[in-house]
């Protein structure tokens, strides 16, 4: 396994998903068990201030099709943000996998240090795509990924690191 | 900004613990405005099988201790795990941005393709270098990264992105 663009995000954020997407079927599956009305779930969140569940999952996905888009220098498809089901949120992850199977390992060579725009704190701003993804797209995606998790295991849905990790 | 193993390891680990150092900080500052004992922050957890906080501090501390050192070869530093206050969770963290300071970008050169040696799941595992990184320590890092982040916006600490990701 060698270093490079690509493995340091594309590959990383496909593998992440496929977790985050199990962690999702767990907490269906638990719902359903429990008798809990799943938009409870899909509506809680950490604090009256944070973002509830299904805004968290959008979030992240967000960041796991732009970073790589955004370093490719593609344009970053959109999406329309109106996820209201687990299955609708399974199909925004499994659609940002199909973006992301998208990009070869050629596609990202060089974006290291190829310049991206990227909107931080309501303002265009520019860095290297080296920086962006490390200290920008990564940190925030797995942000949102953890604390999607965090509001699940909250919520007493059995989950364990190895879902999350996706190592099981 | 090149791509290198220091770029990923060593800078993204000491960025993000600085942004750590601030968010307990920021915490223990609120746990005094608000009379609330320290001691209730730092045993806080979101589930009842979660880790408190103190101990998310540590193996956070202990991934970002330990990555670089099996990547470069080195001894991972033992750390006691005795921390009982704000003050010794800060000089933890400290502690273990000193000892990546001791890394150079050389020291890690090549170690993508390196087999390293870690114990998961209860037993010993070799996998290459760049894997352990990017889909065991990382990972890791960042989920008890934002799990301490996240206990803490659950008690109320007024903290923000921002403060998570370092820009502020």
């Amino acid at each position: 396994m060698t270093l490079s663009m690509y493995e340091v995000s594309v590959a990383v954020f496909s593998a992440r998903l496929k977790a985050l997407s199990s962690v999702l079927s767990t907490a269906e599956q638990n719902a359903g068990e429990r008798k809990i009305d799943p938009q409870v779930f899909l509506t809680a969140r950490l604090a009256p201030d944070m973002f509830a569940l299904t805004r968290q999952v959008q979030i992240a996905t967000d960041h796991a099709k732009g970073a790589p888009s955004r370093l490719a220098g593609r344009e970053v498809p959109k999406y329309e943000d109106s996820e209201a089901s687990f299955a609708e949120l399974q199909a925004r992850i499994a659609k940002t996998l199909d973006h992301l199977a998208t990009f070869s390992a050629a596609d990202l060579e060089g974006s290291d240090e190829r310049i991206v725009e990227v909107r931080l704190g309501g303002r265009e701003v520019s860095m290297a795509g080296l920086r962006y993804l490390l200290h920008v797209a990564m940190p925030n995606f797995y942000f949102h990924l953890t604390t999607a998790y965090d509001i699940l295991r909250h919520n007493g849905v059995p989950l364990g690191k190895a879902t999350f990790l996706g190592s099981r």
